[in-house]
């Protein structure tokens, strides 16, 4: 199995740039290269998962923190609220955990006005409520005005791990199925969009949402033929999938055809020089499940709300060995990366 | 007893300014009358704690979140780094739980040398183990050069509350006894003068630390005699026994004279214009406890490496209700009120 420590090198640029906060092959070398090894030092060889995983009273904790510094801070169909409510009440969900608590800091840049301070209040209300995830505590920062882009928001959430989610990049095998329950890409471009720096106009929305409905689906569904989970963000699905390549020592093959991706999403990235595959999500998540799983796991997504678009988009195959590779309705075959660069800054 | 519900008005300020993160009334008044109402109302009607507590198999743990935004990263004993791991082990220590996990958020500023990453990385590191918390977790998220003043960082602690402290705001009673752990002041005299914007130069260090050593040194010696604890960070000392005022319902009397403070954090303060007790720790703890126990909690805490100065500072006092008086050696008694706006941004 990959690990951490087998194959990241020491971090060795000399600074900091856009690129390393992307969730693409830059992050991974800061993560992995400089993070882990000062900070986590028992994860070094580990999968890095998105949750730390802790034991107390027989029961296991799951828990993680995500920090939002989404521009602008609305766009259709959400706005960071939402995003710093849904992003860690889904990293959890992928954890096979249903989030039980979250905090929540603010740093908020003076002269932001209290209406769009409220604004965003709200937002994280509603979507707690409509996550069934309560709020407990937080905390409250002020920089300087042009210190920030009005607001960031960092949430921590923790939640109960289900018993029956066995859960690991260990359970893949080939002959596995690859499960995405909607569209891709909505959100990336809608961001995009939304900055006005492109002339570009489409009626589009960010996805953003709670997966957990969907992840809860999955086990209830299948226990323990679903063996991975992932919400893919930053980076897009194939960011996601590249990972899993790299952990499980196995092949991925997409597709192409069977990956859902809206018009809209298309004919942008086609303009914009974009890989839909590489474009934030903010309410899917892609599942890995046994073969003999894979349609009984498609009916449970497609009978959640929101959930009627999931597909089959692919599947493990024994080699070649940690890669990502989708064949087009053509027959053509393409190897997938990582998102490299950072073509789409601040999505999240 | 006062509540959130009782006496918060709807917050009404147009803008969000610096005062409101200075963690004395403006924040008080931003958290109780927007954050609190549409985030937490459960928690309308109860004393704001540094913690909140959840139950789980039998124990409960407390959670716990800050953002750290202090300017300077680096300043005489420290730097943001260590006030990351500690401020956040040190909430839960004073919400009578040991730090058992954190995780971590980074929002770096894009152009931020990596050597200043690294520098942070490992103080946090070598915080968490002096500390004896392990880090678990985190997220980096970059944003474009000029809208970070080089690292924010955002933390979250999990920890279990010890079931022998048994602390409530509730249990505070006339007669009782106000313990601190050491000098106050140091911290936000030494960020301050580290900034060079003011002619001032003195041999000072913040006091950055866990506090753990000191909480489980009271709840061993006393348990049940200790009744409330807090780490009197932003607003200082006069802002923490101000809320404990407020929530408890009684006074607190303090012997300005036994109050510990070095002659450097006088000094500066005396040209200031500024009142040490409205000055920022990062290694104090404040304490009540009942009077009967109060020369054993005080020996608990000396015999702590680093407790040497502690004092018992003050009392609880039936009148006059919600207030904090301060009499001086000359036998004058002044009133001691919350911080005030902002005198010391971005102190942590």
């Amino acid at each position: 199995m990959a690990t951490v420590g087998s194959r990241a090198a020491r971090f060795t640029d000399q600074q900091i740039d856009m690129a390393h906060g992307a969730g693409g092959k830059a992050s991974r070398r800061l993560v992995e290269g400089l993070i882990v090894p000062a900070l986590m030092p028992d994860a070094i060889g580990e999968p890095l998962n998105d949750v730390a995983v802790l034991s107390a009273g027989g029961d296991r904790f799951a828990l993680t923190t995500d920090s939002f510094v989404v521009r602008p801070l609305r766009f259709p169909g959400g706005s960071i609220g939402d995003l710093a409510v849904n992003g860690t009440v889904n990293d959890l969900a992928v954890g096979g955990a249903r989030a039980l608590a979250l905090v929540c800091s603010l740093i908020v840049e003076a002269g932001t006005p209290t209406d769009v301070l409220r604004g965003e209040i709200d937002a994280m209300a509603a979507g707690a409520a409509r996550a069934g995830v309560r709020i407990v505590g937080g905390d409250t920062k002020v920089v300087e005005h042009g210190k920030a882009d009005g607001l960031y928001i960092t949430t921590t959430g923790i939640g109960r791990v289900d018993a029956r989610a066995a859960l690991s990049v260990a359970a893949v095998r080939p002959g596995d199925r690859v499960i995405v329950t909607g569209y891709i890409g909505d959100h990336g471009i809608t961001v995009l969009l939304a900055r006005g720096d492109i002339d570009l106009a489409a009626d589009l929305r960010s996805d953003t949402r709670s997966v957990y409905p969907f992840a809860a689906a999955l086990v209830d569904a299948i226990g323990g033929d679903l063996h991975w989970m992932r919400d893919p963000t930053r980076g897009g699905l194939a960011t996601s999938l590249n990972e899993l390549a790299r952990d499980c020592g196995f092949a991925v093959t997409l597709d192409e055809e069977a990956v859902p991706v809206r018009d809209e999403v298309r004919g942008a990235c086609e303009l914009l020089g974009l890989d839909p595959l590489h474009i934030a999500n903010e309410g899917q998540l892609v599942a890995i499940v046994s073969g003999e799983a894979a349609d009984r796991a498609l009916d449970a997504v497609r009978a959640v709300p929101g959930g009627e678009a999931a597909s089959i988009i692919g599947r493990i195959e024994p080699a070649p060995a940690r890669t990502v590779l989708a064949t087009a309705a053509y027959g053509g075959t393409r190897v997938v990366d990582m998102l490299v660069g950072d073509p789409l800054p601040r999505i999240c």
